[in-house]
């Protein structure tokens, strides 16, 4: 069966150069491929939109091979098992999985995992539950070790990896959380929906007059998803001791096209050094192997609404780069995913 | 008895712009003070001249509060006592100590360390055994975790810290260690007496592309005292879960006279993100409590001759301010020492 059925890709066309454009993507269309032993045919529900990917369309040293050009795009979707040949896979499961920018995929069952949809919506599985949520979690604890009365400075507080750091931090005992936003309606939502303590708008402030005032103290733990003025601000009002995480830097990676190939450089780098501080990267899929000691807290933090999440659901898959450029742009507000 | 004693001192008149100038000092006499109970009269020998003094000169946030205005240069010292009135001292042992930049002093015996310079020199105890000995051992021990196998990349890696740090490296079992110095007779002492695998010449190479030939499979750890060009070319060719030793930044302390006020940015920063790399600054003041564990291991590479180092002994309390300045402008080689 399945080969009657059409699926709908977008191929990566061209490396881009800044934003990424439509004409960067190829939109192709196949007949789905025959479903071999061990595999599964997913027909994909939601795509998720990670600002990771622009780097992945990029050439050069990353820490995971660039998409290659005429490849489907790299990404994280959920969806719904058509047809199964993998013992632990029946139709209608709901699993997630590293499936590509494309409205069904025929894969071993390996390189899928079941989510129960009882408990959360399948889109959540993508965000809050999924790399999203794993980010934030290992981020702020394993990466920042935040611990109980740090203050905590968190830069793109309203998007899908912020808003679950700074409630984390929260959980954990945080002293001071305060995130950084733009605009007055992610402000609001990050204080009045997510209990941080206080917004920075950074389109409306001076940044490093905000943080000072925020923080007057210092820093204990800096999440960083943005890069730019915004590290620079935060490295002035270091803790002694104090632990930059550096998770992205969204506003640096359509400079250039790469990452590691910056416009801006912090310059106040050496508070480093007279704060005895540490500024240290780090990339999820290092962790998946220690996912599974994240979805005990996460899941309990979730189901008692103890963690707010919220979804930016676009839908059209024809609409894939259209949303994609949403999340440079600023536009989308929470997690953003594409329903097919 | 005591004061018929004459004691000379090099006092700060005014804070230095860039490089510190004889005019930024008082050179002031007075009689030596009476020895109260529990205190040592101190005839100092030799003072230590460190990079970190430009620092302590500036006013501004810092590690340590600056020397104020007319008081006693801060300074590491090593001594003779001449009167002790604490039992743990005697006439004629040899002590070091936060002194100043004297030539007597009146302290508490609770301030110095007794030191048997029938294993080493006196002024060893300010240089391979003292703060240069404990920065190289704690930086590339316990910040920069040098485990078998690594590459390791020092800058400065002729003077004090630097030359230890490679030699440290080695005896952990580093697998390629390269230093940067400038001028072919720091780097055949690297290389020949130290016994570094290659030296860079950052006065007759360009950097990064000596960095990319030195380290053709990237850095494990980078010890950097020197900041600027040199930090960004090391930033560019780490490996994956590197760590980036932020010991100094010589080469920015006198851009602006405040350490975390450089005029460099590392605009590579990023690299740090793509390869889950750690950028860390450390203070060896920090870890006074811990030096007892470094000294067993120290002694005996000293005693051994597993160790080299190398101490530039210039003699004349008076030229205080013109030794100092030779740390900045790259005219010591080894460990900068004053005979008093």
């Amino acid at each position: 069966m399945s080969t009657d059925i059409e699926n709908r890709q977008f191929r990566l066309a061209r490396r881009p150069s800044g934003l990424p454009e439509r004409e960067d993507f190829d939109l192709t269309t196949e007949a789905v491929g025959p479903v071999g032993e061990g595999e599964v045919h997913v027909r994909i529900d939601y795509i998720s939109l990670d600002p990771a990917m622009r780097g992945w369309m990029s050439s050069g040293k990353s820490y995971i091979e660039p998409v290659g050009i005429g490849e489907v795009m790299r990404a994280f979707t959920a969806g719904t098992v058509v047809e199964s040949r993998h013992d632990d896979f029946a139709e209608g499961d709901h699993v997630t999985g590293l499936l590509g920018a494309q409205t069904h995929a025929v894969v071993s069952g390996d390189q899928l995992n079941k989510v129960d949809t009882s408990i959360v919506d399948l889109p959540v599985y993508i965000g809050a539950l999924g790399m999203p949520g794993m980010t934030a979690y290992f981020g702020t604890l394993d990466v920042g070790e935040v611990s109980e009365g740090d203050v905590v400075l968190v830069s793109a507080a309203s998007g899908a990896v912020g808003s679950l750091v700074g409630q984390i931090a929260k959980q954990q005992g945080a002293s001071r959380v305060i995130g950084i936003a733009g605009g007055p309606e992610k402000c609001r939502y990050v204080v009045d929906e997510l209990g941080f303590d206080a917004a920075i708008d950074y389109k409306a402030e001076e940044i490093n007059d905000a943080v000072r005032r925020e923080c007057p103290d210092g820093i204990d733990m800096f999440f960083d998803n943005v890069g730019g003025e915004i590290l620079d601000a935060a490295l002035a009002n270091l803790r002694v001791h104090a632990r930059v995480v550096i998770c992205g830097a969204i506003s640096q990676y359509n400079v250039t096209g790469h990452v590691g190939d910056t416009g801006y450089a912090p310059k106040n780098y050496l508070s480093l050094l007279v704060n005895r501080a540490r500024m240290e990267g780090f990339i999820i899929l290092d962790y998946i192997d220690r996912y599974h000691e994240a979805y005990p807290s996460m899941a309990e933090w979730i189901a008692s609404g103890k963690l707010s999440h919220k979804e930016d659901i676009e839908t059209g898959f024809d609409r894939f780069v259209e949303v994609l450029r949403m999340l440079y742009t600023g536009e989308n507000f929470g997690k953003l995913v594409l329903k097919v």
